[in-house]
């Protein structure tokens, strides 16, 4: 049994979803697809490279992740394939799947060959239907990710510039990536768990301690733990920061080791 | 395996989606269940036509399709399921399921057998559950259509009027049928592609060529298509032709030939 | 082929439940995972017990069931299963899945083998990830669920009271316990169906009696009916009975014996 995992901007109020899962099992009927989420932002790629990032990692190495969030639908932006340990990744050439693995990309393939694709007159505005399902299909099937397409650069491939920063002061700068449904505010900024107590964030208003749990904080209070993404975030206990705070994603926040300045 | 698929109007807050599929999977443990969309605006018995239109061209042809929009349940509404090369279809004899198929319909029966359904005594507000899951179940399991229930005529089914239409100017009149998440207005109007380039959308305030691909046209510019539903839809390029427009399911849309009066 | 149900307040939003089935599919590659719902009011346990008592009975006696709706995560409150001859039973001992089922408790287990965990340091906001999910995909492949953890009393579980009252008057006092996607308001009250015409609801400004479908009302009408979940629910026939009457989950609603005082 193989697993398909599927991530766009499609939402699910429309049948987008649907057809392709028709295209897929028409080719492998066997795989199972797993929904990552449907509901990113119309062609928000940084928001769809956040949750990639989130989730990949949680599913057996040999699972297929297939991202559509593809504001240069029917451009001249490359489709493409790439594999690492941890998986297969298919989607267009746009920065959403790249920088955000553990594991080095072993082989990258531009799907340039239209005998995997649903037809070789693929819709302008649908290619997660006429290519992408298709390939995806294939490839659950046992089609070698070199069988899909010529092979291309790994350098080659389009790459978001990594947002988690250092500056001259010792300080980190990150920004607020997501929000969550529970108003969690999801920062870019990693942490060593060890180190937990040595650092605090700065909020326009606060400076907040970072703690390992919920638990240590009373219901309604303001918290930042680690979360479970990896990522420092900050949440009210029982309620919500976004709410509270009026923190928007994009917006900056900075963390520092206690007493710094 | 099989594939059945389920469109509804029941949304996705409660759990009569969930429901249904116990039912299924307790006849039929080896199906393998596609959602194509639950959130079909309550009783919009013309939106979920367009749904299940958009879709169930792309699943193999021995798929079930179940559709569940049934603002007619407990009355004497007939329920049904027929036969085509393209599927078998099971719903309310309301119009949600026909006109719509490419192929000829051979078989329909009404489904007044009650050995099939979950009980004998079925609620009067959830036939979903208690008569259509478990025809669905059954039929996925293998028992052949004609079983279900009585033969009845085609020709009985209730059947909406073609929307489409053709005025004595040459014009072709239409209506915006659906605004996908993206809001793209689709249109019940198709187009022969290779003749594109003749036509013209007529806007309140704008006259609009019908374009091959978004390419053409700018970013944050209005644009005409044939959309991967093979109608013609009004989009604008990485942006949001409902909002620009103000334009509502229902509204007119009228086309005509280049240089036509 | 075993059946695992989903019920969560994480949303579809976010990657969360994408997640979840990494983890379950990793440990049992050919469970059957259905989600029943993820769109329960953050925190709300009341209505999760709910959704779960609306869903449970009509899945296969062998489905184990999951649920995550867990404001006390991180706490102390203990993780648990039991067994009932309806199914098994996974999620946070905080009420949510109890007092709901027809046949008695097998077996009642705390979660408190790090060995069936993802993790032995599982993330202090996500058990859903780290001890929920890891633990129901190896009940799905067939461990145990007296290898799960060590075994507790059944009596020391937590308990919602049973919100149904009778009081002293002959009168029944309920409440709203959900409004599903139709506007309609689901009490708690259950009811003879045998002895329908003998009661009357009072609602602040009407009194309706209690009709066995909707087709004894015309379009647009105020109807009480004994719903799909067995219980009373009030409904507008073809329309939205919480904007008709401004009643919210939680407002309480009297019914009597017809004639009654």
């Amino acid at each position: 049994m193989s697993i398909l995992t599927l991530l766009t901007d499609f939402g699910t109020q429309d049948t987008y979803i649907g057809v392709m899962k028709g295209v897929i099992f028409g080719i492998c009927s066997t795989v199972t697809i797993v929904d990552l989420t449907h509901d990113v932002a119309p062609q928000d790629v940084v928001a769809g490279r956040f949750h990639l990032e989130s989730a990949y990692r949680y599913f057996p190495s040999n699972t297929v992740h297939l991202v559509v969030i593809d504001p240069g639908v029917g451009s001249d932006r490359r489709s493409i394939a790439f594999e690492t340990a941890q998986g297969i990744f298919i989607g267009p050439d746009n920065g959403v799947m790249t920088g955000i693995h553990d594991s080095p990309i072993i082989v990258a393939v531009e799907l340039d060959r239209p005998q995997y694709w649903r037809t070789s007159s693929p819709s302008s505005t649908f290619h997660g239907r006429d290519i992408f399902a298709s390939v995806a299909g294939h490839l659950s099937a046992g089609v070698a990710i070199q069988a899909l397409g010529s092979t291309i650069e790994v350098s080659s491939l389009v790459c978001f510039p990594e947002l988690f920063t250092v500056n001259s002061e010792g300080k980190q700068q990150g920004i607020v990536q997501s929000v969550d449904r529970f108003g969690n505010l999801i920062t870019n900024l990693r942490l060593d768990l060890n180190l937990l107590e040595c650092w605090n964030i700065h909020l326009p208003d606060h400076i907040l301690p970072i703690q390992k749990n919920y638990s240590e904080s009373g219901v309604g209070q303001l918290v930042a733990i680690v979360g479970s993404h990896g990522f420092v975030e900050i949440a009210v206990n029982c309620g919500n920061a976004q709410e509270r705070l009026g923190i928007r994603v994009g917006d900056r926040i900075a963390i520092d080791i206690k007493g710094n300045r």
